[in-house]
């Protein structure tokens, strides 16, 4: 499909001189103050989410500008093509149907075998669950996969820990370094654990590491009969079911070459999730994703949240000239959410030619990171409200917490109540602190700390300024569900697509971790060789050290 | 003591001026190409740590004017203030004096009262570690605290997993979000646990919020004898024993003003760390801190480690215009490592003022972000290789694995140790394929993919392009012990500390915490009350919405 880059609209020089008139950014308090209608305005309504986009640097004009931008970039006819299952990843002649995943039987293109490995699984899933209990029922989950076949699993199971089933502890092992499998096999109990082997080609380098070690654990710790033993504590998450089978792996579940690993929690890589919430607050989970995915495919653009968000990400990234963004979940069982975009977005969007091969002259993919709230407000949120940068900043905020079946004390319960209050109040504080700031006439007004009180009132006060107009958005769920954080996972990967569309580049290949592979396989015979010839002095001095 | 700030030497000027006379930064290939002794021209030794920084962009030229610029800034007697105990922290009025926690008895300011604490802490450590194999043996110890007091020990018990003791299991609980401490207290035996309440004042928010419901849930849980139990099941490391006795607390290890709270492991909040690695780990630790003080303190300039970093920090923010730097720890146990940096070094440096409350002309502090490798490859490596910003990176290495002492089958012992080669090759073969990138025709000369057939052989080509000459820095140890630890933590600390000295501001106040927690206090009591009056509209909006 031909379209054009967002650097070849009319639209796109039309934000520069917008930009460029204003001769400085908005002022979101002057905003709020000359229109008593722009938190309503600037929100809008997703399946499950909530957003209040109005703390964002922009006006009607910026918006519908950014408006006009996304029809020229024809984003509505691209995405329709996306979710046909055109080849939309040309660099490997791909197709991207990660909604196909989450459709309802019947709908969406391959649903027939969609369904049918989905339903597979979720029946293993709900044997093994149902013998949990029993003396030799599997209590310990391991699932062994890296990148896109940890980082989902991981940062789902314990968001929906409420949800989990009591008897069954989950586990992850991704890293190559041993240290991160050691102290996981220390805590196992071989007859009672079943690990996943997580690996599309079933051939990546620190997958097949992990799960050599964990077989040769299993074989020693199992006692007789292990090698019989695999087939039941072993199973993989694959298309090679030919060397799944040499390994001693005999149940599979596979998936396509249109789900990239970054997308593919909703597939067999779910496993672990599956496992841990079982197979309803699984489907749950994917119906949570098809909400969002028919509100991306059907609200128009002016109420599209995922593409709003992505067209606030380029007026950021390229007007603004912020080189990074921040999220913040205030919700504890989040935490491993930051992880989960930085692969989300800066592997689909960290690109720096377009579909075409085509340099790009402008910046993508801003760096994403953060921490859960409040901790993040103990640790660097001070450079948020005071650092030289403006770096706009995500909130996602829970309405009702949910702490699982177990039963509570009655003085625990109302503490937690009285904490999830606190947190609460905690998040729009930030929000509201980083927008209104405090200039130095109402910190000259304050009472001075006694401690400082050897420096002038003035310089006291320039410390307690706080530059404000800082943006942030924030996203409102009412409970962390399994329905309500498939909404926002697939939220996040449309905006990403939104961007990246945007931006004009593939948002679906990444050819840029090939060559550290192919330099990896280069180096591992040099350690055992001490052959450094060709290397340059740098490396060869590091590899020398290691060796010696 | 009157210093210039970075901006008002002749260094400066220098700097800026070779910076634009070169037209395009150094190229590394070059530059290595040119000279043979480059990487050993480049490297230092520091005690524990080696660092290869000749994968930096600089060269002869702009590294002595650097060192120019730390002369004329007077780093070393800025650098001996500090450590002389002089009030180097003016806005809090404050000496500033992390170095005298590991400093050897008898030596450096405070010794009595610092080994006064440290004595009596590390003996109720041995007291609590010899009895926890007993019946009635503490075997969970769970520490309750927030940014410093939770950041430091939350990192460094994972990273000397080895050392732990075996029948001890450590937890942390920080957030206000109950979701944090829910699925701790559900693991743990109250008959067998001990609480860490770790707050200075003994009034965090958060810290006071988890530990009022860690004691709810104990009353509820020990059974008979509860109330005269707390004594004996919670310990406080604050400084206001009142108050910790008001809650019940009759055991609590203080420490003083001039320790800052992200400086803060070395003290009493490290009482969680010596609990998991005992006595003398933990004496280790201190000890390695205070070589590479000694190594801060005496080493020249040039071959200051800290200080050649902190300049670097200098040159890549405010000429190389660099927003961000990631820190890829090849090590899972230092998994924890960003979130730790992010506070030590952006609560400490990003500031828009100099001490004198002046507005700061350049950027601060860099966005610290990063997971531990090769997690990351799988994730963010992409936009690092061919994302549109050049984006430093920290590679840390450990020679040798340490798995702990627990026995291990002889084929997984195997395994894990081509595990360690594996991880180290892929370790260089990052920081060696960021710098040689790879060119378009290098890409045209490779066979291309099958799959992207379909493009021209040049399109497909300028996909699998890369930049390359993208610095890195390369930090190696020889273990991870807590002696390395230890070093590499206070390499860290007196980095920050010498790029904050270099941009005259003042790393070790907070002010841009205090505006949040102010309008947190006005908003709580809104909750309950429902009142909307003066507040901005998107506030106001949320509120009611999250009340609704």
């Amino acid at each position: 499909m031909l379209a054009p880059r967002c650097d070849q609209t009319p639209a796109w020089n039309a934000l520069a001189t917008h930009f460029d008139l204003a001769g400085r950014p908005l002022d979101l308090r002057e905003a709020f103050a000359r229109d008593a209608g722009r938190a309503q305005a600037l929100s809008l309504t997703a399946p499950e989410v909530f957003a209040d986009l109005s703390k964002n640097l922009w006006d009607a004009t910026s918006r519908s500008l950014l408006l006009q931008l996304a029809r020229e970039c024809r984003l509505e006819a691209r995405r329709d093509a996306m979710l046909a299952g055109e080849p939309v990843n040309p660099t490997e002649g791909r197709a991207v149907l990660h909604t196909a995943l989450r459709a309802p039987k019947g709908q969406g293109p391959f649903s027939d075998e969609v369904h049918e490995v989905l339903d597979r699984m979720l029946a293993f899933v709900e044997a093994v669950r149902a013998e949990a209990g029993a003396p030799d029922g599997i209590r310990h989950i391991v699932n062994i996969g890296i990148g896109g076949s940890d980082l989902g699993p991981q940062m789902v199971v314990p968001a929906l820990d409420a949800w989990t089933h009591p008897q069954i502890q989950s586990h992850f092992v991704s890293n190559v370094d041993g240290h991160d499998i050691v102290p996981v096999l220390r805590r196992l109990d071989a007859r009672r654990t079943l690990f996943i082997v997580a690996s599309k080609t079933f051939t990546t380098q620190e997958t097949m590491a992990n799960a050599e070690v964990a077989r040769a654990w299993f074989l020693a710790r199992y006692g007789e009969g292990a090698e019989a033993a695999i087939a039941r504590h072993f199973v993989a998450t694959t298309t090679n079911i030919e060397a799944a089978a040499r390994f001693g792996i005999t149940t599979t579940f596979g998936f396509w070459d249109w789900v990239g690993g970054r997308y593919s929690l909703w597939s067999a890589i779910g496993l672990p999730i599956a496992l841990a919430i079982g197979a309803q607050a699984f489907r749950d989970l994917l119906a949570g994703a098809h909400a969002m995915d028919r509100h991306f495919a059907h609200a128009p653009l002016e109420a599209n949240l995922p593409i709003q968000l992505g067209l606030l990400d380029v007026w950021y990234r390229n007007f603004h000239g912020f080189t990074s963004r921040s999220v913040a979940p205030y919700h504890q069982g989040l935490k491993r959410l930051p992880a989960y975009l930085q692969q989300l977005e800066m592997e689909s969007n960290g690109k720096c030619v377009d579909v075409d091969g085509a340099p790009l002259p402008y910046g993508t993919s801003p760096v994403v990171w953060g921490e859960a709230g409040t901790n993040g407000q103990h640790a660097y949120f001070q450079m948020l409200h005071q650092g030289t940068d403006v770096i706009p900043v995500e909130f996602i905020a829970v309405r009702h917490a949910e702490y699982g079946p177990a039963p509570l004390p009655e003085a625990v319960r109302a503490g937690l109540a009285d904490q999830h209050a606190k947190l609460l109040a905690n998040c729009l504080a930030q929000g509201q602190a980083l927008m209104q700031g405090k200039t130095t006439e109402e910190a000259l007004g304050e009472k001075a700390p006694t401690a400082s009180k050897s420096l002038g009132a003035l310089t006291v006060a320039r410390h307690r300024t706080f530059p404000g107009n800082r943006p942030s958005t924030t996203l409102l769920l009412d409970r962390l569900t399994p329905a309500s954080l498939g909404a926002l996972i697939a939220l996040y990967e449309h905006r990403v697509w939104a961007s990246g569309a945007l931006w004009g580049l593939n948002s679906f290949d990444q050819w840029g971790v090939e060559l550290g592979k192919a330099l990896c396989s280069q180096l591992l015979p040099r350690f055992a060789t001490g052959d450094l010839s060709g290397l340059d002095g740098s490396t060869a001095a590091l590899l020398q050290r290691l060796r010696a």
